[in-house]
């Protein structure tokens, strides 16, 4: 059999990076282009097409099997990017249409954490499972569901937005969506830092954030500051692991699954995150899943792992 | 084509009811055992053979494709019901392989909420719809998950235990399960009264419930006196729906179903829990999802339902 070849796209807010895998899951070759540079869609897709082509060509078009994108809003069914709030293009973007015009190649899109979950289930730690969740921890949350070896879409191709159910019901915080009390509000970069500067703001022990405008403090600088033993630094990651721990609780109740693989800046931070999630998930379960569901990190290297996602997407077509 | 029949097996609590179904959804017998009766599990079945084998005997047993039961903490991988606290049966009970060598008929089992949701697909308000949740509003509250036309059971076979997501994260109710806050705790016949309890213990307009000691009102008090127009009967109904739309705003986030459908005791009170559930769902869910996501009654006959739902299974075999 001739050697096939899939395109993975990963888009984000500022970055577009891309690449092009073969059927074993190694990244042949990269590029990327900046997400924001072109207010037009089309002269968005005229860039790509340019800086993909010389990785194309290096290949054999005919030898590629489709292109698969991961983006935010990025529905499964349609093809389409919804009023993405991070992206130029407003309103209902037919971006795989639009793309397999373009390239004659064809295009399956899905949003960014489908596609993660799917990379992971297809070179990552979650290989043979059939029943798990990726949740991804970093601007945003973000969330990838699989039953029974199938990425959950739901009716409309928007299922799994586990970021937005409501962890804090009463006095919960304003989140990006306009709604109150989003596990996003507290478990994303930014909720990492509004957690920092509620916890600052009370505390009287000292702590090496002190040395940080309440403002400024992200949470880059809560891991730096944990990882160097500081106590509140900690305690900021214990209160953000009690709320997916709480979270993520309920996710078992709904699908059962067998592990929830964590993916993103936050899960860089170890322990010091997986410890108070795992304790505040077991004691929130019912009796019958206690000790069975696992808290796993993505294997996945970051750098890799949302083209590897992508490109997955195009050997399911 | 010959004619071929299912056994559908609904085992609740306190009375086990079966019949014997067609292909068409006709139930075309039926009777009933008590369930407690026996705290031998083989008695149980002795019994449950010879009431049963009366009808096996009126369509011929070779004409019967096989056994579908519904079961509290029933697994359908492995056929078991595993410590099931409303059964007279401790521990593990095989009882899809008991009911397979007793009968010499296949025996497929799974729990009672699935059972309903495979009935509603099949025969029901569901039918034509490939994601949608049916919660069944008992005793306790059920769930059973439909994603992409397949029951979601989960790396275990337990999955959809919605009745045990947190509805009340801080001061929530002890529910039976041990935890607090569960929506079961609510949303059961029992919680509807012990919302009433506390209603009725704060209020200081008249009501109908006044009528009855506090601790003696059931579910049932509740309805008839919100069905005559009691408003403190309907503000507790309110109260019941609020927490229920709140529930299903998150799982929404989840598996984006075309509708969800309620069952049981408390969906009698129509228009009384459908509005307040449709109108705190509405309000708590993304804006992606406001006014896509119907919520239905079952239209199935209630006496029906369940064995119905029981003799699918027998189909899918």
């Amino acid at each position: 059999m001739k050697n096939q070849y899939a395109i993975g796209i990963d888009m984000g807010g500022t970055n577009t990076v891309f690449g092009i895998v073969d059927n074993d899951g190694h990244v042949l070759s990269k590029g990327s282009i900046k997400t924001g540079t072109h207010a037009d869609i089309n002269l968005y897709i005229d860039e790509l097409y340019t800086e993909l082509s010389k990785l194309i060509d290096t290949v054999g078009k005919e030898n590629i099997k489709g292109i698969g994108v991961g983006a935010p809003n990025g529905n499964y069914y349609t093809g389409d990017i919804l009023y993405a709030p991070n992206l130029p293009w407003k309103g209902e973007i037919h971006f795989a249409q639009l793309m397999t015009e373009k390239f004659g190649i064809p295009t399956a899109l899905t949003n960014d954490a489908n596609a993660a979950a799917v990379g992971e289930m297809t070179y990552g730690a979650a290989r043979g499972m059939k029943d798990f969740i990726m949740i991804t921890l970093g601007t945003g949350v973000g969330s990838g569901i699989v039953v029974n070896g199938k990425v959950v879409y739901g009716h409309d191709g928007f299922a799994g937005e586990l970021g937005h159910v409501i962890a804090v019901r009463e006095g919960g915080r304003t989140c990006g969506c306009g709604r109150k009390g989003c596990l996003e509000a507290y478990a994303s970069a930014t909720g990492v830092a509004r957690s920092a500067q509620e916890i600052m703001t009370k505390t009287t022990k000292s702590s090496l954030l002190h040395n940080t405008p309440l403002d400024k403090i992200t949470s880059k600088d809560v891991f730096d500051a944990a990882i160097s033993g500081d106590e509140v630094a900690k305690e900021i990651f214990n209160y953000t692991g009690k709320i997916l721990g709480e979270c993520f609780a309920d996710f078992v109740t709904f699908s059962a699954p067998e592990a929830i693989i964590l993916f993103g800046g936050l899960s860089k931070a170890g322990d010091l995150i997986l410890n108070p999630i795992v304790e505040h998930m077991e004691k929130n379960m019912l009796d019958i899943w206690k000790g069975k569901v696992k808290v796993l990190f993505s294997d996945l290297k970051e750098a890799d792992a949302a083209v590897l996602g992508a490109s997955a997407l195009a050997w399911e077509m």
